[in-house]
C-alpha cells in the first residue's frame, strides 16, 4: 500500500463519525379495525435491521415518520355524530393515540435492538409529506415498504413508494412485502 | 422486557450469520479515451462504504458486476481495419483488459477497506443482464449509480437504473452523482 492509498483510507474513516440516518415511512394496517403496524412497514423495518444495521447499532439512527391521512381516518368515523367542537377534539385525540400506538411499536423494537431512534407524526398527503420531510431532515437514506401490487391494482391504489423513489431528495430503498405475508386481497396490509 | 421480546431478539441475532451481499453494477466513464470507473460508479461505491458498510466490513460482501456493451466498444474501433480472425481476437482481448482494469479499481478499494468482494464481467445489454444476474446470484441489495439526468436527456440516453429499480428481484438503491461532480455535459460520466 503506497502513501496515497493510506491517506485515502484515513480520509474515508474520518468521513463518517456521524451515524447513518435512515428515515423510515411507516403506516398502519389498512384493514379497518386493525390498529397495528402494516405488514409492509414491519417487513421494511426488519429488513433494515437484519441487512443494513446488523450488529452495528451505534452506527445508525432510525427516524420514523408516520403520516396520518385526515380523510381516511374520518371515513372510519362515518357512523359517528358530530354535535359539538368537543366531538372533533375527541376525534383528533383518537387519531393521535392511534399514531402514537404505531410509533411506540417501532421505538420499542429499536430499544430491543439498542438502535438509537426518533419518531414523529405529520398529517396530510403521505407522498408529499414524506418528500418534504426528507428535504427538511436530510436523512442519508429513505426506506419505504411496498405492498408489491401488480400494475392493475397499482393504477387505483397509487403507490407512495414509487412517488418517493422518484421525488425524494435522498437515496431510496423500496422493500416489497414477501408474497407469503400478503393477505388474500393484496390491497390489504 | 418480557420473555416474548427476549426470544424475538435472539431470533433476530441468529437470522443474519451470513454477510449482507450487495451487488454493485459498475461501468466505465463514457468519455471516449478515458478508461476509468465512471463518476457515478465511484460515487455509488463510496456512498455504500461510508453509509452502509461503515466500520462493519466483515458484515458485508460486495459483488461487482460490469456489463460490457459489444456495440459501444466496436464503435470506438471505427477506424480500425479487420483483415483476419486475429484482429477480432485482439479486439476482444482489448475489451477484456479494459473490463479487468475497471474491476481491479473496485477490488483494490475493497482491499483497502478490508471488505470481502468478488467481481465479474458479462457481455450484453446492461439492464437485462443486471436483472438476470440478480436473479441468479440473489443478492440482498442492488446498488446502481445514476447520472441524474433531467427528463429530456433521459428519453434519449435511457436509464439503466430506472429499469433495474423496477424489474430487479431484490431491493434497489439508486445513488445519484453529486451535481458538483457532473461534467459539463451531464451525459458524460
Amino acid at each position: 500500500m503506497d502513501k496515497g492509498e493510506t491517506r485515502e483510507r484515513g480520509e474515508m474513516a474520518s468521513q463518517s463519525p456521524e451515524p447513518t440516518r435512515i428515515m423510515m415511512a411507516v403506516n398502519e394496517s389498512s384493514i379497518k379495525g386493525y390498529p397495528h403496524a402494516s405488514i409492509s412497514s414491519r417487513t421494511a423495518f426488519e429488513w433494515t435491521v437484519a441487512k443494513l444495521v446488523r450488529s452495528n447499532a451505534a452506527g445508525f439512527r432510525l427516524l420514523f415518520l408516520h403520516v396520518q391521512v385526515p380523510d381516511e381516518d374520518a371515513f372510519e368515523d362515518m357512523d359517528s355524530i358530530y354535535a359539538s367542537p368537543e366531538d372533533f377534539h375527541n376525534m383528533n385525540e383518537k387519531d393521535r393515540i392511534r399514531g402514537l400506538h404505531l410509533l411506540e411499536y417501532f421505538v420499542k423494537r429499536c430499544h430491543q435492538y439498542e438502535i438509537p431512534c426518533e419518531a414523529w407524526i405529520k398529517k396530510g398527503d403521505p407522498k408529499e409529506l414524506i418528500c418534504s420531510e426528507v428535504k427538511r431532515v436530510q436523512p442519508d437514506l429513505l426506506v419505504v415498504g411496498s405492498r408489491g401490487l401488480g400494475p392493475f391494482k397499482r393504477v387505483f391504489v397509487g403507490t407512495v413508494s414509487e412517488f418517493c423513489a422518484k421525488h425524494a431528495e435522498c437515496p431510496v430503498i423500496t422493500i416489497k412485502r414477501k408474497p407469503a405475508d400478503a393477505p388474500p386481497d393484496p390491497v390489504d396490509d
